[in-house]
């Protein structure tokens, strides 16, 4: 009897050292691995993966490498899908649970948490989301514009720190002007702002600005943006950014 | 010429499968080893910290542990403060990083992230996190009970999946109470909610109920509560929470 089960397993940011014991054990124990080419490139090298079969495919193409991995699994194969940073977290972990459930298939599905980009932003920043914070994607391919304003709106009102995903794209190169449009109707202009590119990657940057400025640094769909909330602060030296927990030193 | 380094590692819900190779190898660099003692006791059987000197403290001494620190690795000591889940996430890391400003000390901080209780906890629900989220912490010990109430409405109005980190402690038992009427001012009164406890640790235990009964289930200072958005809606079995991304299956 076979066990017909797939893992979908967060990578966490890219490089091997973040990623978790449990979530190279996931690959261990498949027969084959799947996901986005650039996801497999970060995981073709590791010991945990010689000898299987690890299946690349293209962007955009999210609800079909679901539906192949659970082909694959009725046939009895153990298959590991994976994602980068947090596979729950805006990744595959929901698309595939939602196929299980739409097709009633018997297939055990083990979601194996990975370190999301957020936190991984976040660490190389200082400490921005040591309080309450709320995190948003800026593409609207899947979701309403005017829903995401809102959020963005609701976020500012209640001074959460606010992590954006997807800030930019070519297809979307205006939204994080609207995004700060809205914020600094209720946030100050010299809020504390933090751009990572490429966390725990080739090529990592960050950037530390402000809410009124954040425009004009270098934004893409590899950034992550940290807002801060109104206590956030950031270091003489302008490295580190500091949302404090409210401790008395 | 001693290094003078701080390693602020996130252990991860508990269980060393969820721990990074990052988060071993700032215990392996470590002279000193130093943490709350519950979390001493996740690591002290690791074989990365064999014959170092591991210094458990007590709840809340968050300042007084960070001080620590700060004057061993003053002394030249290489010292890894460790914390559950993501040290940057109501952690460590940002009071460790706030003495060293305030003292202009010349250490270096390393913050290590580690998969956060909201992600550990949301990867036992199933995907309750697969669009814009909210973290908010129901402790009013450093927090204005107001701003808390109002981050409450304001992440409720937005229609943001909201987890909540401390929902009830002996000292707290009614706050959420008053975060659930709040909350049904807004959002549909069957809104799934999961409640897990001890997040990938011995005792762990997940509930799966609705808006209007949360407060009838067990919830303690163990537990983390992810409250859905409009979308989220649980499998037929009962057993996972799901927020659709938007894919059209």
């Amino acid at each position: 009897m076979n066990q017909k089960k797939i893992y979908v397993t967060g990578l966490g940011p890219g490089n091997a050292d973040h990623m978790t014991g449990a979530a190279l054990a996931s690959m261990a124990d498949a027969d084959i691995v799947v996901g986005y080419k650039t996801y497999i490139d970060l995981i073709k090298d590791l010991d945990c993966v010689q000898g299987k079969t690890l299946k690349a495919s293209g962007m955009r193409k999210e609800v079909d490498r679901c539906q192949e991995c659970l082909d694959l699994a009725l046939e009895g194969k153990t298959v590991t899908l994976v994602s980068s940073g947090d596979a729950g977290v805006y990744g595959m972990a929901g698309i595939m649970l939602e196929l299980v459930e739409k097709q009633k298939a018997d297939v055990e599905v083990e979601v194996v948490p990975g370190i999301s980009a957020v936190n991984a932003a976040a660490s190389i920043l200082g400490a921005p989301l040591m309080h309450d914070y709320a995190v948003i994607s800026l593409s609207n391919l899947l979701t309403d514009w005017e829903l995401i304003k809102k959020r963005i709106r609701c976020a500012g009102e209640g001074d959460f720190v606010i992590a954006l995903y997807n800030p930019k794209s070519k297809g979307r190169p205006t939204n994080i002007n609207t995004c700060q449009e809205i914020l600094l109707q209720v946030k100050d202009p010299k809020t504390p702002v933090g751009i990572v590119q490429n966390a725990m990657r080739d090529g990592q940057k960050k950037c530390i600005t402000t809410l009124d400025q954040m425009c004009d640094q270098e934004i893409n769909m590899f950034s992550l943006v940290i807002i801060g909330n109104s206590k956030t602060y950031v270091t003489d030296d302008g490295q580190t950014m500091i949302t404090p927990r409210g401790y008395t030193l």
